[in-house]
């Protein structure tokens, strides 16, 4: 009997009707001869609700407080599926992030997970039943309190059960097809990836791909779960997500579980996106990512001397921002002063002004500039690492189509650049031709009228 | 250091401005040099939202997950009473049921409390905290599954909690100034009970008083804990329901407790509707109570044989329905068939007559009558105990303004009777009149103008 984690986000149980749509999908699993655990999220937009709620009470909510209070989202979902899957004739059984053994740290708001002890989980499955688990939150057995992942923190719950249940696949349910190799609202001939390496997915997700958080996808990589990330609204074989040192037969076993008595790999004539060379070699470029959450920060007027990059950095990780590009121009000759300009999460825009501005007689700089109409483009693929002229590719399609670039940033897999963030959209388009993505036809963004 | 217990409810914590008006108190009640620990109810009518849930995804929801479900509420106000607290300047931490150690059998929807283990309540009392408990809520050790505690369940958590940690007294905060002689809203002249003992409660409870729930009071009643039912929207003294156990002095020092500052029995003559004589002598009658919840049946026509009302009341007990009053009519000699009435709550009505109709031939009775038209009025007080003539003076009240007895049913500290339901407003009135109970003023039912 194989083992099958599935996740499904608020918005696949956003309603009762939702619930009970998501309990026939997941009793039909369990119909074809699988063992299901579910890890679910809470109700559409619950949690900012209770978060609106806790913020009309007080400014700054206590951390333990506020992951007690946003804990009640998912218990919510989970006591309601799981009475919808028994309501169909099927025993189930939810479990609170606690009860599931999914043990971690104290650090409220953004725990990380230590262990995981899903014994209880374990023992539902032996005795039959659907296990559904609360997403999201976790428990520390130091101070025997609750607390809750962060963001992403529900697809961790999947991956982390998959991986300490030494399941079979773990379906990520989702509103689109799969991963695309661009954002279909963007490019409306971006066609769905069939299969991508654990290691482009986490350059795609870092860089702005929304599907999957990077998290779940590190935590995947580290534990060698493979992923499935499909459609909730239908039966199609959605991306899968394979870890680099999976053999073909366990991807393929994977592949046959998680769709069941769909054929693996089909050459459906009737399915055009599907491009058969995929499985014969594997593809220069895997998809581009796109982001506009992200500023730039110049510090102009540096002296060029050892350690100032270091100290301005330093300055920067106190404020706890998560920096992404950094770039440090020639310096002028004539004057001995230089710019360096980095990107990071426009959220941690302010923090890092203030606290550079602070320190601005320390480290001896001219000026701050701030700029948050960037926008980044990053073309992630495995073959670049044996492929040379990528970056000449990508430089002449954006040169071609007026497009400035502003910043540059390389990695094996990845190639990142900064543009002007009304430009962004245009550059992913003409990108994903010249890279030969584009698919046959129009890629179906949302297949959500039920099945 | 005394320890004081108090219990809000749903309408108490309905919205943040709630919320934080009760944080206010609770922070006073610390600041008066007090160890205090909180049962908090779900906000509002949340408990009855989260039922709606449930209803739309099945009928019938399993009764483990529907706890699950219902446990979400009060979650979600004791994390947004502990961060109003803690914004407050001042350590609270919130324990949900399992947490405080509040330990029940596995009957789902209506637990029992078969052991209670505060310890880490205690813990944060000790390092100088406010504690915050889910009411409502426990834990089945065996299962390891979250139980509810049923209707009243969070006094009932108060209660067991004041027991546990041998608190000086359980405040009971509530919309009301505490427990009154009769319906302040049928009864204007109705006054404020200043002390009552716990077996009166209890009979005033049983018989439809809605403030204190019966269960709580005998939990109270076998603990000695005494509970202080007072208003949450002002600080003046409400009832005291003491043990009949308690010395005075006892009673006192929790009266002293929970007041503060406030003189103890006050003959403040601001505030006429305090009765003098209640410390000096006890009161013949505490108080009437009107209950309109209730169905009469009557079997008709039962052969008047040895065994037969035992065969009755068998059938219905099957049913789980609460069997209120019961009277049997002397058997008409010539026929040799006697009628059996009863009364039960509205809501068992129909089981019960199904039960009873398919066991009709078995039992050989001719017929059943249903009369959900009934109220009933009870009369309470343990003076009775010592004084003759209460039944006389109660049936001369009611004969004199022409209403109907259909049913009576005495304890040793309590009379009941069945009226039709329209007259039993009227019959209230002139109860509490005929007894001395009309206070000098008219009773201000809501105070509800906040502090």
């Amino acid at each position: 009997m194989s083992l099958i984690v599935q996740k499904y986000g608020g918005s696949s149980v956003a309603d009762a009707e939702s619930i009970k749509r998501v309990a026939k999908r997941i009793v039909e699993t369990r119909k074809a001869g699988n063992e299901v655990v579910v890890a679910v999220s809470a109700m559409g937009d619950s949690t900012d609700e209770l978060l609106d709620l806790a913020h009309q009470v007080t400014p700054i909510p206590a951390p333990r407080e506020l992951d007690m209070l946003l804990t009640a989202g998912e218990r919510i979902s989970m006591a309601l599926l799981a009475m919808a899957i028994k309501s169909m004739g099927h025993d189930a059984r939810s479990f609170t992030g606690s009860q599931a053994g999914m043990i971690t740290d104290a650090r409220h708001g953004q725990a990380r997970i230590v262990d995981v002890t899903p014994g209880r989980v374990r023992d539902a499955l032996d005795e039959g039943a659907i296990a559904i688990v609360a997403g999201f939150q976790g428990f520390n057995r130091g101070t025997g309190d609750i607390t809750t992942l962060g963001r992403g923190g529900s697809d961790t719950t999947a991956v982390a059960l998959a991986a300490a249940l030494d399941a079979d696949v773990c379906e990520i349910y989702t509103d689109v097809d799969g991963i695309y190799t661009a954002d279909p609202r963007v490019v409306p001939r971006a066609h769905k990836i069939d299969r991508i390496s654990s290691e482009e997915m986490l350059e795609l997700a870092a860089n702005g791909a929304k599907v999957l958080y990077i998290r779940a996808v590190e935590y995947a990589r580290r534990h060698g779960v493979t992923l499935h990330v499909r459609s909730s609204f239908n039966n199609n074989e959605g991306t899968i997500v394979y870890n680099e040192s999976a053999t073909e037969e366990t991807i393929a076993a994977a592949v046959r579980t998680s769709t069941g008595t769909i054929p693996v790999q089909s050459s459906d004539p009737s399915n055009p996106t599907q491009k058969s060379e995929t499985t014969v070699e594997e593809p220069l470029i895997a998809g581009v990512a796109t982001d506009l959450s992200e500023a730039k920060i110049t510090v102009v007027g540096v002296p060029d001397i050892p350690g100032k990059a270091a100290q301005i950095f330093n300055i920067v990780a106190k404020t706890g921002a998560n920096i992404d590009m950094i770039v440090q121009n020639v310096s002028a000759a004539s004057t001995g002063l230089t710019d360096i300009s980095f990107t990071l999460p426009k959220s941690d825009g302010q923090t890092v002004l203030t606290t550079l501005t602070a320190e601005q007689s320390e480290v001896g700089f001219a000026s701050l500039q701030y700029d948050d109409q960037i926008g980044k483009l990053a073309l992630v693929g495995a073959g670049m690492r044996t492929n040379a002229g990528v970056s000449a590719k990508l430089f002449t399609a954006l040169y071609e189509a007026g497009i400035n670039i502003e910043m540059i940033s390389t990695s094996e897999i990845r190639i990142s650049v900064v543009t002007r963030a009304d430009t962004v959209n245009d550059a992913l388009r003409v990108v994903h031709t010249a890279f030969g993505l584009d698919g046959d036809e129009e890629a179906v963004v949302h297949a959500g009228t039920g099945r």
